[in-house]
């Protein structure tokens, strides 16, 4: 397994713009660790210009977490475009399993363009791939482990990488498997943080033409940095702060020598 | 009058699913401050989706923070599935007076739906009662104690509890009412302080039958974690990071230590 | 040229209500840096109620950062309504040049009226101006100087204030120029520092009857504070909690000091 320093020198050398479709929750939060990693984030969802937008960025990250239907047609549209101009497009299917109407938009979208990755968590995954599990709103309720099958089916179905986030996080391409055990339990207890890990996903993605690569790298850059983060806060306020710090201070060999990546 | 501390465990061992159709400005922070204290929150304000997403919810926060058509109609739906399902309803009059359209809103909606809890800073509580007073902007021209009887004339107009943010919190059901004593000015100086005190309310009344217990619990977490953040920080922005991690710490026994109820 | 403290001061004696239409990715770090400086922030952006808004605020400020046409409605509605009663008018052109779509809502909110102050980054400003340089999303890819001439272009153009951020701030009326050197480039790694300079510009201009002067005071306010909290914290997690801080802190004597302004 080739180290993950490589795919973040990729990102911190090309800065490339990330444009996020993504939900009102977390785009502060997301254009922030963006930038701290070394990417530039643009968030823009208007019908009216997502396709020129989607046409000067390297990679599309399209995350339903509050949904509405005008967002949902700029989405489509910039999906459609990224397919044409060769982007990758990173989803994050927030809350998925939580309402039909969720589930809905979900078919919708992945009708419309593969994406090169998926990024959720367990539950969302599970349901994702059909199973019948209860997404509590947008938390996890099952385990990463869980869900290995359930992403095999959907890396099958789609052609897709799928990251899925957990104590030890999932990414699966077709047949191979990756394990990332980075991280701390305190990053479910902060908003944003896998919307964040979908977006820095984006930024990968734009930098690194191997989808697998740039998932590993992402979920292991997140992993490094909430690990750095603990050890200088372990109350949520204060570790989110300490989180972008390390964004901003990891570097390629800092991440070779703490990422936990088993194949 | 019961100790706070009760009120508390109670969320933090149930973890209530709350659902917020709040405004842009605080989404991150209310998130934030749901999780730290022991909650879940989710934010969905479709008309497509809100009638599930209450459904697996413990509790319903309406905030009209920035307001626009679509998300009345979404709340107005929210609002009556709540009803019909038998799930507390809190209800933020953010900018209350401020403009004609928020009143008639606001109007709408409290015929929608009686909430089990009001809660706003003075103006807003005046303003709602019907009083003259001009509110500017979003924030409070008006002293908690000034809104006594608009308290008690709403409170029994609608069947809720009405909680005024204040030097002195006010929390009134019916004939009853309670001082909180806790808090610190700087509180005002930090946005989407009194908005996180109503999603906190919605915790409180997800895991508390009685809402009365849970809008006085709300109102001393909020205020005793201030106190806390404040021994820490005395300006704005390291004192909001310090506020997430007080109430990530408070307990419910530091809570009962700490809480300045009066009746 | 007048020291900047006195502008400061007006701002934190006056308490200005600023009324913000502005982007979902920073509406709350605007927020919370307008109240850290002393000011009352505001944000409505419904067609049902801009009128009233702008009518008890001391300014309106209009960010472009995440448009849409319901969004544009509500800009041109409350920029008639603040050229009728005489408020002060901020635009920031967030990500001019970007999209078609950006340029033409651009010249539609420029034909509904002239802003009292114009602020945005090099590209932004060069955009507007006509230039045919590409913006890179809403990051600048060209430096403040040259876009001296664009911004003298444009002030004439439209009787405004042209105050252009960078590593030396630029700010024309007219024929009459100023230089401000302060602030930190870490200040471009966190997302708002533009939209906040300008919600900041806002309180300026509403304390303050010279816009020219109100723009260079709020250019000041910000480059000082972001020296104060680079002392601090060089990284951006933190920086951004320590600006915030100084914010609140900067007072008229402090910021007479520190300010490097040129004519």
């Amino acid at each position: 397994m080739e180290k993950p320093g490589k795919a973040l020198a990729s990102v911190q050398t090309q800065v490339p713009l990330v444009h996020n479709i993504t939900n009102f929750v977390v785009m502060n939060f997301t254009a922030n660790a963006l930038l701290a990693v070394g990417a530039s984030p643009v968030m823009a969802h208007a019908v009216e210009e997502v396709e020129e937008m989607v046409a000067i960025a390297g990679a599309l990250v399209v995350n339903i977490g509050t949904l509405a239907p005008q967002w949902v047609e700029g989405m489509k549209l910039a999906m459609k475009k990224a397919v044409e101009l060769g982007k990758p497009i990173i989803l994050d299917p927030v809350g998925a399993g939580a309402t039909s109407y969720r589930n809905q938009v979900l078919t919708e979208l992945l009708e419309t363009a593969s994406p090169s990755i998926i990024r959720g968590n367990a539950s969302e995954i599970l349901a994702l791939a059909g199973s019948n599990i209860k997404t509590k709103g947008v938390d996890s309720t099952a385990s990463s482990a869980d869900s290995l099958e359930a992403a095999r089916e959907l890396s099958k179905k789609y052609g897709s990488v799928v990251s899925v986030s957990g104590a030890t996080d999932v990414i699966v391409s077709g047949s191979d498997v990756a394990f990332v055990d980075n991280g701390v339990p305190l990053m479910t207890r902060i908003t944003g943080m896998g919307c964040s890990a979908s977006a820095i996903a984006g930024a990968f993605a734009a930098a690194n033409q191997d989808a697998f690569v740039a998932a590993i790298g992402a979920a292991a850059t997140m992993g490094v940095c909430g690990e750095i983060a603990y050890e200088k806060a372990q109350l949520p306020g204060s570790f989110q702060t300490f989180f972008l710090d390390a964004l901003a201070e990891i570097n390629d060999e800092k991440l070779n020598q703490l990422a936990k990546i088993r194949q």
